[in-house]
């Protein structure tokens, strides 16, 4: 046990930063240091808005989105074609598809991926709703923009059984070559599907 | 611009995050959506322990370490070796060397080092109040622990003119081959200063 250099505010502020994912035990006292000393810019605007983050923050009750209102942006606007559900693991996968501008179509977040072994059935993730939202109708598409894991590509066939005798479209992502990818760096598993799934040029 | 995927307050949350040394934009959004997921485990912590932060962190007068106390937890232990001063540029070095156990003993912190090309003179550090503390007498031993850049060595060689005549024995760090390094990945200034100053097995 290493002499506590400092209070134990700053300790435990230390401590906290140290849970953020991409933060270890040294890059966390790098950052805590790095709030401190710049207190008036970054310190005690990032703690106000933490503040309001959790105060604000809410799970939209329609598609599980992260949002600052119920339901969430994207469930609100009428811009979106809702006869088209994205169904994807996590809110950090919508935010992917939303940055990269990919579609302009509603979501619905499940909250993970079928996992026996972390013991993550289907009652643990977001697929209820789903049915329900498909079944109360409306909706031509859902495309499935799971991760293309084994877990994500169970979690995939799972949802596609449920839908079925529902009369909507299922599809879910290409397999391919990554946009600036070499092909000397991939797998056989991607390089064969970019293969099979060629399309015209 | 990609659209923004969320509310004000969470896109906010992200820009501050991602200001944090060790965040970039995509890994400060990873570390928001952890902090909303975790919303009692670690939000809500996090704020409050920033909140602390901001209302109790101060700079000890007397060698510019950062603590929540002033003079500084190291300042008032009677049990540290007042007559000796290790000299850092940053509190992240004082902190380093507590971690290490190096030395019980005191400490000044400059502030950063002699940098010209920066802007960055002898009257931006904290030297000044170091030759105070040497005037006023108790001190037997000054070890400048400063960075082996080119401003460090600038730095520990301004502060040894200005202690001169003062009495005080002032001392560096040892250069040498870092504990588990191997010497095939030295360079050849280490490597040299390491035969140079080589001790007696």
């Amino acid at each position: 046990m290493p002499r506590s250099v400092t209070g134990p505010e700053i300790e435990r502020l230390i401590q906290l930063l140290a849970k953020l994912p991409g933060l270890g035990p040294r890059s966390a006292r790098r950052a805590a240091l790095h709030l401190i000393k710049k207190k008036d810019q970054l310190l005690v605007p990032l703690a106000e808005a933490m503040d309001v983050a959790v105060s604000s923050i809410m799970v939209c009750e329609t598609c599980g989105n992260i949002d600052t209102t119920n339901p969430c942006t994207i469930c609100a606007d009428p811009r979106r074609d809702a006869s088209t559900i994205v169904v994807v693991e996590d809110v950090a996968d919508l935010w992917a598809l939303e940055r990269a501008g990919a579609i302009n179509a509603r979501y619905h977040v499940l909250g993970g991926a079928l996992s026996p072994l972390d013991g993550i059935g289907p009652e643990e993730l977001n697929i209820n709703r789903l049915v329900g939202r498909v079944a109360s109708g409306g909706v031509g598409e859902v495309i499935l923009a799971v991760n293309a894991t084994v877990e994500g590509q169970t979690t995939a066939h799972y949802i596609m059984d449920q839908l079925a005798g529902l009369g909507v479209k299922v599809s879910r992502l290409a397999h391919g070559v990554p946009v600036g990818g070499e092909l000397d760096y991939l797998d056989e598993g991607t390089l064969s599907a970019a293969i099979r799934q060629r399309t015209k040029f």
